[in-house]
This record gives structure tokens, C-alpha cells and sequence, in this order.
């Protein structure tokens, strides 16, 4: 395997107080400015970050022994303890991470930044850290929106980001058995592209996927925007290394096994209690030779719900599908609206078919050319079934077009000072209408109820056949000096709806410290036991990533 | 859901010296015992069960007042201690287990057979022996074939076999969401019933399928002849709920979650070390309308092999697919062939084209009539590439009807006095051909070494994108006198090349006590210690199913 070894190069580093790429063109378009006018009340004043230099940073605890013991594990510049690395590792990115980074107050920072080489080295930083008292929380594409990376030290007199974005080598590709074995440092794009050379996929797309660490998803249990078709992403990890106070656990690829408990479903949603993912073994597919995204209206979020369930049922699914409510399906179109003729005569269309308030979804088949086209032709006979309109390329390949870019619209929304956020939860098939309207009253009571009614969105995507995920969107305006008093109240809203409704807590953002306070709901009482017991003996002291996951 | 509390009727009783239904009839047909004669020697005088009153049982140690206490959770008469009620639930149904039983000296035997009716029940028995020093061997269709049923006692004072037959309740029945919950007891052929006459079923079809319980297959990982297309027995599991001696943990039905570490996937495969599971929700399908069997012949092992990879990674699998190599597809030849003139002819034919020396497959398609048929097209598409034979569908019914009958031929070769013992494991498909030569050749190395050369047959099944299981077969006569020696000799020399050679240790059969010294290999020292943390967490005195899995 001659391309062993091979690093991608790494994305250009996040905007600090944001999402993405620094060169994105900020700013958002007029009839986006006008629809939000007319839906919630925009800032009186832009509310830009304070520049990097204004952000507080205490004192570092780490004295230049501990340093130099880092130091002598992973190099000398691979120990970073200045004010700009101790920020760029602060905080992930939730909404209370932005609001509390872009007012240059974020909760803490890092007492200095460690970035390993390799899974030796790796092992070496956490049994020092052991030793030593330092919490370490694992810190890959830094992409968590539940708090997952917030450097919270516990007990202990200091705290380090473990930063894997060095181990993001290829270690080996199996092409026969179809699985690659990579660095857990390594991003998704670039996994894509070195797959790509050999005609190869991974298949998995979140959100976050340009800047998201392969480690992350594991850590994370993430599903991506495709997973209806490639799988969650645990389903792609055949094996697994991870580094742990007591020890590594090396569990290489393998199909499947009868071998008692699973411990690869152990290491898979940690979130950097346990240790620290330093290899994953992925099962990778061919790149399809086709991909047709389309859109689909439905008359109603009821029936478009249904004919997702058929579609999952019958084993007929698109790779990709997510069908919106109507008021997601609202705001869909007046983004996508210039205000041109096409745009209204399209309105004009649907209306005169009955589809006026109806719901869009997206549907999008991967594959080889017959053999995306003949599942297409399936797929589709199952929607018509339930009244389904297809709509065209068009709004498949705007989807397509946007499909990561929802992070940098909520930057320009905080900088009109809307809050905007995103919450997901999963359910069975038959309390998918029931969960759906408790989530939904229970936001937007919290919001009108703070003085800042808003607009609550949902669209059901990842589905399964015994049910599928709910995704929530919600803006309001600002409350200006209790940003998050207003977060938290609509959080903890829809959390204790979602627990009370048989939702699960999180369907793929993860547990982080925003949902922890709801994994005994989860799991039960005798569960959380029977996780800390598991921390307790591959941590016992206690230094991995405190505060999060079971608290 | 009018039928909520259904209960099927259980099998008959399974013979206690062997396997299955007592009307089963007995003997060998002619061909068979030839082939036998020509293959290894049978022995000089048949070898019958002793009588089940000549099974040597140990007084109980449980006195009355332990007996009175069980008895007042679940009734009188279901504290069993008699003698015959002992031996039933002395041992499962592995080769060494068989032989044991038929010359009446077991192992050793519970003390007393208790039979809880609810969840309920089972958490007060299990807290009453968690203080009374009483082992909990959990027994659902006594199936196990590697020791997962053993009356070990560990340390305790006394053994109780839990036997979970009577919670066989259907307890809800969603279909919407197309998830059926039953009690863990319920048979896998009693669900399936139920189920049809839904129009629904569930796909499960372990070899044990006539006798096997449902929470067994849970608790042990179970994937059955189906699972390439119905998936193995952990993907059909939407929720649980397990009694230990800490407490229940309640895991209600759920698509997907992305909370923490799998506690589903803990507690499925704990082997009963963990706790009981008590109740299962379970995902379910429509019934096929269409069941497509055939038989293809390939020129080798090796290139069926690699058209079972293509039509895994090209997702064109059929549902069931299993490939024999060399010696088990003369054997298979040989069973079936009445010696008429069609069997010859058919040899001809296959000599006439090639494949006289090859491989036989057999591939089965079901579901919708128009689905099953195209996805057969697709897979004898792929078939044809690898140059497969296509030989019509008396192979693939030959092969539907006998499908559970193995074990039954198991007991007639043990009355002859021959050793026939299976084991599994399985790869990635770079690795399988290695693997299975690396097998096969210890195998027969032991039993040529000890005296008694045999057969050795394997066929691939399970097909996964990465990889796939490979099933061993091997069959030589008995050394009389030191049947278990010449069993473990075979055994251990078949472990130490699985772990060796990168397989796991079980696929599909568990892990129980028979591969219990092969888990440290399987998961490594840090993986053990974090099992049995989680163990000592659930059941802090050990009492649950002392000597399996971890110990």
C-alpha cells in the first residue's frame, strides 16, 4: 500500500468566536433579512465578537515542570500554553459556547494545548496526566454543540486539551475486506479525499463534516446527514484503539462477533470519559458513480411522516431523507426565493395542486447509475402512494448546494443579535406526532414565555425502520445581557419534553455537559451505575474529561 | 392490540441425553451410514443414552427453608428439585455436554429449578439469592453449545437454574413502529406464530430455532441462518429490560441514540454473568411472500469465496447465502443422493462441465414477489461474473428442509460412537482464506494426532461488506474412554489458531465456559478488566452464571 502514511492536509483553522472557513463571505442576502424582519425582531445594533485579544484568559496552573514533562513526551512546540491557542480550545461550538466566545468570556480555557503524534505518545501524555492531576479533554475537530470540549478540570489542579489533529495518518487500507484504518485525528473531508483516489467512500456527512474529526464521530456515536443510507457511524467502525489511564484497549477490524459484551460499543460514545479514541478501523463502500437529490412535497407533515415510514418499512429508502414541517418548509422557500418570477409562480403552482401549506422534502440515491435510478423508481412509486409531488432537481441540489453552510448563517444571526438553535432527539415510528408536538409547544412556550416569542422548525431525517430522528431549529430575538438564562430555558424545555415523551435524550449530537443532566432519565438509575463503574476502573482517578456525559 | 398476554403454546420437552422433539424418528439412512464407513470408522457397537433414572445427581444442597423462601415468589410448584426436572436442566447441548448426559454422569446438576412468571418475580428471586449464596444459572432453551448453561456454582453455596420458559408472554405489539416486546422466555417459533398471523415475522433462524428462547439469543448474540438479510439478533433489538442483583436496567424501545456508550450492547451478549434478561422489544417485517432457494456451484472455494465478497460489498447479497467448501459439499452429495439414477446423472453433468471438484453454494431471496425476484436477478448477475453455476432450486429446498435437522444426525452419529462437533468464527475477507487453512489444519492435525484422523468441512455464511463467518464441521470416531480429551484436544487446537490467525473467538455460538480462556486474546487485558468491573458493579457477590464468559 503505497499510500500508507499519507497526512491530508488539515483544513484552515475555525474563526475563534465561529463556525468554519475565515475567508467565508459574512453577510446575509436581503430577502433572508426580510423574511427574519417579519418572523422574529432583529438587534437594534449589530453585536460583532470583541477581537481575539479581548478574550479573558487566566493565568495558566501548569508551571514549567509539568510543561516540560509534556514537553518531553511530544516535542517542545507541541506544548502550547499562549493566550490564542488556549482560546482557539475553549469551547466548542453550541450556541452558549458562541455567545460566551464572542462576548470574550468564555467559561475557562485550557491550561495549555498537547498535541500527540501518535498512540504511544498519546498513552504516555494521559498516564502523566494521571500522575499528576490533570483532567484532559480530548479535543479533535472541536465541533461539539453540546458542550462535549468545554475544558472543565474537575477536581483536579489543572486541565489540558489533548488536541488530535497530529495523529491523521492512514495506517493502513484493506481493499479487499473494504475497511481503512486511520489516525482518529483525521478529518472527514480528508479521509474523502484520500478514499476518493482509489474510488472509494466513507459516506459519512454531518453537519459538521468539514471540520469534524473521524475520533469525534466515534466518540460522539454521530450519524450523518446520509446515515439513512451509509449507516450511523458506528455501524462503520469495524475496530478500534483507544488509550485509557488503565490501559489501551486494542480491538481490531472485525465483521462481527458473538464475543460477549461489546466493548467497541463501549468505546463508541465515551466522549473522552473513558480515554482517548487514538485509531478507528472504517468500513469504507465505492463511491457512487450517481447521486440524484430531489425535492418532494407533501400535503401535510403527517402524511410526508407516513410515507417515510413506508419508505423504511419496505426497505426502500433514499440514502438521504429529511422531510420539513411546514414551518421549516416556510422558511426553506423564502431563503431559496429571490423574489423573482419563478419563485412565485412555483408558489402559485403548488398552491393551485393543494400543496400551498404543504412540506418539502429532500430525497437523495447514491450509487452505481442503474442501480441509484432503479431505487429511485422504487422509492418514488412508494411516495406517489402517499401523495407525494416530485418537485425536481432543483431543491436537491439546493440542499446539496448548502448542506453544511447552516453554521455560518447562525454566526451572521448572532450577529443580529438572534439566537438560533438546533436540538435532536429519535423516537419509534408510532410517538413520532406526539413527540414532535411536545417539543415544539414546550420550546415555544419557553420562548414566549422569556418575552421572546420565536419560530420554532423541525424535519425528520435518519430514518429507521422502528422509527426516526426529529430535528428542531428554533430562532428568537436575543435577550440581551441573559443570552443564556434564555438558551438554557428553552433547553431544558424541550429536554424534559423529549424525556417525558419517550424521546432519547440525543439522537447524534451526543450527551456533552448539556444533556447530562438527563442520562439517568436515559438509562436509569442501575445504568449510570454501570457506566461509572466502567469510568471508575479505566479512570480511577478521575482526570478524563470531567463533567461530562454521566456528569 | 386484542392479543396482548398471548401466550404460544412451548415445544414438546427435548430430549434430555440429546437433541429435539422425542417422535423424532431415529437412524441413519443407508447412503448416509456408507458415506459414514468410508469417511472415518464408526464404532463396533452402538452407544445408547443410558437411562434418565441411571443419571447420577448429587443430593441438593438447598435445605427447606431456602427452598420455602423460593417458593413463596413463585409458587409451590415451581421450585422443581426432583431428579429427572434436575437432569433436564444439567447441562445445554454442546458435544461434551451429550456425552456426559448419555453416560449419565453430568457435570453436576442445579439444586433446584426455579420458574418465575413476570420481571417481577425475577428480580425477587434473583435479590433472594443475591443473599441466601446462591448461583443463578439463567436457562432459556438450554440450547447453549459451548457451557453457557453449566450448573457451576462458583464459591456459592448452592446452584439454581433460572428457567425463564414461563415469561413467553407477547406484552405489546406496535405496528406502526413494527416492534413487538415479549417476555425473554418466549421460544423463537412461538413468536413467529404469533406474528404471522400479522402478516409480520421476525427473521431469527439459529440452528436451535426450534427450541431456542428469545432472550437466550439475546443474551448470547446470536445470528442465525438468515441474518445476511434479516440481521443479526442485536440489530432486531429496539429495547430491553435485565434484572441484577443491583437493580432492573430498563431500556425502553428506541431507533437510534447517540446517549453514552451502549448499555444495549452490554447487556445483549452478557451471557447471563450481568443479570436476566427479562423482556425484549424487538423489531419486526412483513412476512416474504416469496422464498427463492437454489443451489450454485463454483469452480473453488476460493472463487465462490470472492462472489460472496462482491455480492456483500455490491449490497446484492441474498438473505441467506452459504458457500461449502470442498469436503462438505461431497458430504452434502452424498446425504442427499439416494444412489438413484438422478444423483448420478446430476455428478455427470457437473464433472461434464467442470465443477465435478467444487463448491456448492446456496443462495435463498425473500420478500415481496416482484422484490425477491429482481434482487435474485441482481445477485445471479454478480453470481455469473464468478463464473457460479446455477443448479435450480432442489438444492436450496433440499437445504430449507433439513435446515434445523443437524443436530438430530448429531445424536445418531454419537450412538455409533463418532465425534461430530461444529465451531465458528469469523474475518475479514482479506484474511478469511488464511484463516480457514489455518483452522482446518489444526483441527486435523489434533484428531490425526490423537489417533483418530476425521472429516473436516467448513462452509462460509454471515456475509458482511468487511467480512465473513466461517463454519467448521468435523467429524472422526470417538476415542472410547477419552471422548471429552479428544473433544478438548480438537477444540483448543481450533481456538489457539482462530485467535492466532485474527478471527474471533465465536461468531455466533458465545462464549460460555468453552471460550471463556480465549477472551483475554479476544478483548485484552484492559477490555477483561473493564467487563468485569462492570460485573462486579451488577452483581457484586458473583452470583449470576459463575464461570462463564469473564471467568
Amino acid at each position: 500500500m503505497g499510500w500508507r502514511g499519507s497526512v491530508a492536509e488539515q483544513p484552515p483553522r475555525m474563526r475563534w468566536w465561529g463556525w468554519g472557513d475565515p475567508t467565508h463571505p459574512p453577510g446575509l442576502p436581503t430577502h433572508a433579512l426580510s423574511f427574519l424582519a417579519k418572523t422574529v425582531d432583529v438587534g437594534q445594533r449589530p453585536r460583532p465578537p470583541v477581537a481575539l485579544s479581548r478574550v479573558q484568559v487566566e493565568a495558566s496552573t501548569l508551571g514549567e515542570g509539568k510543561l516540560d514533562a509534556l514537553r518531553a513526551i511530544v516535542g517542545t512546540e507541541l506544548v502550547r500554553a499562549d493566550h490564542d491557542e488556549r482560546v482557539f480550545h475553549a469551547a466548542g461550538k453550541g450556541y452558549p459556547d458562541l455567545v460566551r466566545l464572542r462576548a470574550g468570556e468564555p467559561l475557562g480555557t485550557p491550561d495549555a494545548v498537547v498535541l500527540p503524534g501518535s498512540a504511544e505518545q498519546l498513552s504516555a501524555v494521559i498516564e502523566l496526566c494521571a500522575r499528576s492531576s490533570l483532567a484532559v479533554v480530548p479535543f479533535g475537530g472541536g465541533t461539539s454543540v453540546v458542550g462535549g470540549v468545554e475544558p472543565l478540570r474537575g477536581a483536579h489542579a489543572g486541565v489540558i486539551a489533548l488536541d488530535t489533529s497530529r495523529m491523521a495518518e492512514l495506517l493502513a487500507l484493506d481493499e479487499q475486506s473494504r475497511t481503512v484504518t486511520v489516525g482518529a485525528g483525521m478529518r472527514a473531508p480528508a479521509l474523502e479525499a484520500l478514499l476518493a483516489k482509489r474510488g472509494l467512500t466513507l459516506g459519512h456527512y454531518p453537519q459538521s463534516y468539514e471540520y469534524v474529526s473521524l475520533g469525534g464521530c466515534a466518540a460522539t456515536r454521530s450519524a450523518g446527514q446520509a446515515s439513512t443510507g451509509y449507516g450511523r457511524f458506528e455501524t462503520m467502525i469495524a475496530g478500534l484503539r483507544m488509550a485509557t489511564p488503565s490501559g489501551e484497549i486494542v480491538l481490531p477490524a472485525q465483521p462481527a462477533s458473538a464475543a460477549g459484551p461489546s466493548l467497541r460499543g463501549l468505546a463508541i460514545g465515551s466522549e473522552g470519559t473513558l480515554g482517548v479514541i487514538s485509531e478507528l478501523s472504517l468500513r469504507v463502500r465505492a463511491a457512487p458513480r450517481e447521486q440524484l437529490y430531489e425535492g418532494v412535497f407533501f400535503e401535510s407533515f403527517d402524511t410526508g411522516a407516513q410515507a417515510l415510514r413506508a419508505l423504511a418499512q419496505q426497505r426502500a429508502a433514499p440514502d438521504v431523507a429529511r422531510l420539513s414541517d411546514e414551518a421549516e418548509t416556510r422558511m426553506s422557500l423564502a431563503l431559496a426565493d429571490s423574489g423573482g418570477a419563478k419563485g412565485r409562480l412555483g408558489r402559485l403552482y403548488l398552491r393551485a395542486r393543494g400543496y400551498a401549506e404543504g412540506c418539502l422534502a429532500i430525497f437523495g440515491w447514491e450509487g452505481e447509475q442503474d442501480q441509484a435510478s432503479a431505487r429511485r423508481q422504487r422509492s418514488l412509486q412508494i411516495v406517489r402512494e402517499h401523495r407525494g409531488l416530485t418537485v425536481g432537481s432543483s431543491p436537491g441540489e439546493a440542499w446539496r448546494h448548502g448542506r453544511f453552510a447552516a453554521p455560518y448563517l447562525r454566526d451572521e444571526l448572532l450577529t443580529l443579535g438572534v439566537m438560533v438553535e438546533t436540538l435532536e432527539t429519535a423516537t419509534q415510528w408510532s410517538n413520532l406526532p406526539r413527540l414532535y408536538r411536545a417539543v415544539a409547544d414546550a420550546i415555544e412556550r419557553s420562548l414566549r414565555e422569556g418575552g421572546t416569542p420565536g419560530l420554532v422548525m423541525c424535519h425528520i431525517s435518519h430514518l429507521y425502520e422502528t422509527g426516526a430522528s426529529l430535528y428542531f431549529t428554533f430562532i428568537a430575538k436575543q435577550r440581551e445581557g441573559s443570552e443564556i438564562e434564555q438558551w438554557r430555558a428553552a433547553k431544558e424545555a424541550a429536554s424534559e419534553a423529549i424525556v417525558t415523551h419517550d424521546g432519547t435524550i440525543t439522537h447524534h449530537h451526543a450527551v456533552g455537559r448539556d444533556h447530562a443532566p438527563w442520562m439517568s432519565a436515559e438509562v436509569g438509575d442501575t445504568g449510570l451505575r454501570a457506566l461509572r463503574a466502567l469510568k471508575a476502573e479505566l479512570d480511577p482517578v478521575g482526570i478524563m474529561n470531567p463533567g461530562k456525559l454521566v456528569g
